[in-house]
């Protein structure tokens, strides 16, 4: 069939809206009608180059959609189902999935070559090209096909427009709060960058029961937003949270620090790792420039004050469990999707919506299709 | 009364053996007639330079001997007991205490100063000038004056001599694998460094059920020595364990990483975390240099392979708990502290033991008292 699908060409270049051909579904594989999808800062690494990518690749890790036809074998999904994509697929029984880390999903080891996962070709061409798609997905479109072990089957009554969100940002910010970094009753945490992210963060501290939770953003709108979202304090930098923290918590400083930052910066690691108090844990979730090798960092702090620091993908979650529950916690109220979701665009303005979040007026843009 | 105690008047000298004048407990403390103490590398740290420290100061913070007097209000020894001193002190009661990280109690924030915990005031003088203690205890004495929350109450059955190495390095590296590092059964586990810690640390892992666990030292003897102590597999170097784990574990590398080197180094810390697979700890438990703040690591493996680097001070134990476990595990023959003690010294012959930890010939030296 022919559809539509936002392709980036190479970095540093719009995106290009154009009319792809997509394969139908083959074993184990799925066509989905995307409704709406989520605008995340990591297309953005690939289109600033930070974050090497094979070109020409469809964007788009945050989806959702309805099912329109199924290949031979699948079971888990069936026409007419409503399905959130996982930006990382699971397969449910290797290692890392067999412990419950679907999100370390040894599948995920190919993810770069931005084929199908099963055979590793492609199902979307352009005039005779192979086109990659992004984490297995190619959400920037208004059908794709992937496999179904990247999609999570979820309740048909709720908005797909919402739930979009919940591919990535969403389960990523609040798994680096409470998974990576297991805030819990009473800590103290700190989140560094309050976009799509950090709001899912602080939203997850605060339903962990944390006592203060310090929004940590240059852009003031932001950190309103985030006082909104369960934000106790906000600062405008790392060094003006830092007198803010040893001021209100008498010198004791946070039990996690969740550094969702636009991008990671090495340099700053000393300066974010002071915000951590005894036992802290940092957890490092924003993606560092693919080749950054030089980090400034007191050792000796790290092990004296027994610091940590997380590495965290995907929240630490595990999007079969996790994606369907947060939608229940959307659905009773204390997961603020509608708040997070600042603007919708067409799939043709996807450029302008890049614009915006560069421009920090997005907490989260969403593209709708059809 | 009069004592004699090892002294090092300033770094980059030799200790001196000084006949010193010793205070009777006050409030809280108690007279302890010490045994034996272990040569840990921490003190032979301030001997180099590279951590600063109070001067003049009596070293050792491992040592265990009999309480000979009780000050005012001490409840949990009493006169005859045998004790074993814990490297950090523990109140019980602190934010740390209060949730069982003995070691990270309060208490430690004056560890430097060199003085009592109860008063910051010195018991121990020459020629009228007070003399610091390391760790609040000085245990390269015939006698010391500590308090009752730096002991451990130990069974008069089993030879002090022994038990002395308890203070620090056996729980600091039994507890670096699994505490810290979390080591479990079928775990692959890498040790940087087999000395005193480091042999400690391989056979916390083989008694918390590690499948494969490699001793990495650039000294052979250790090496072999390391596969007494339950390592499967040796490297004389890092670049070298990695293509031995690779090979190994067939690409998967190790579940914990335990670094107790001689002096942990920053520039070292990306080649340590590619021994790390998917969700590894990495574990630094060696000193760096005070001052040092550049690392080179990569932040992207670390956030896309979840890896961690885990701050870890005296292994995580509990001394109040993990000295008596420890202490049952030598009688049961699961933990070898035989093995560990190398050699025994005189007091006079400290220079000796330290020029022998230096040139590699010793896994632990033993001062032995009287």
């Amino acid at each position: 069939m022919r559809t539509r699908a936002a392709v980036l060409w190479e970095a540093r270049t719009d995106w290009k809206v154009e009319t792809i051909d997509l394969d139908p579904p083959r074993a184990g594989e799925v066509l989905v009608r995307i409704v709406a999808a989520g605008m995340c800062h990591s297309e953005d690494h690939h289109a600033t180059g930070d974050v090497p990518f094979t070109a020409p690749m469809i964007g788009g890790h945050e989806g959702a959609g309805v099912v329109e036809e199924t290949g031979p074998g699948v079971t888990s999904v069936a026409p007419g189902d409503h399905v959130v994509f996982s930006s990382l697929p699971s397969c449910g029984r290797c290692p890392s999935c067999s412990v419950g880390r679907h999100n370390l999903c040894d599948l995920v080891m190919h993810i770069g070559a931005g084929r199908q996962l099963s055979d590793h070709t492609a199902r979307h061409h352009l005039g005779g090209e192979d086109l990659a798609i992004n984490c297995f997905l190619g959400a920037f479109a208004e059908h794709t096909v992937v496999n179904e072990m990247s999609l999570i089957k979820v309740d048909s009554s709720l908005p797909l427009e919402k739930l979009c969100v919940l591919s990535c940002g969403v389960p990523t910010g609040w798994g680096s709060a409470v998974y990576a970094g297991e805030a819990k009753l009473g800590d103290d945490v700190a989140v560094v960058g309050v976009g799509g992210l950090g709001s899912a963060a602080v939203q997850g501290a605060r339903n962990a029961g944390a006592r203060r939770i310090f929004a940590i953003d240059p852009v003031e709108w932001k950190r309103e937003k985030a006082l909104g979202f369960g934000a106790t304090h906000t600062a405008a930098g790392v060094a003006e949270a830092f007198d803010v923290i040893q001021d209100v918590t008498w010198g004791r400083m946070c039990d996690v620090v969740v550094l969702t930052m636009g991008v990671g910066r090495g340099g700053l690691m000393a300066d974010v790792m002071r915000l951590a108090a005894k036992r802290g844990r940092v957890v490092v979730t924003n993606i560092h420039p693919a080749d950054e090798i030089d980090v400034r960092l007191s050792m000796n702090d790290l092990i004296q004050m027994e610091k940590r620091i997380v590495g965290a993908i995907f929240g630490s979650v595990n999007a079969r469990r996790d994606i369907p529950a947060l939608i229940e916690s959307y659905r009773d109220g204390r997961l603020d999707l509608d708040g997070m979701i600042t603007r919708e665009y067409p799939l043709d303005e996807i450029n302008q919506g890049y614009r915006d979040l560069r421009a920090g007026r997005n907490i989260r843009g969403v593209l709708r299709m059809g």
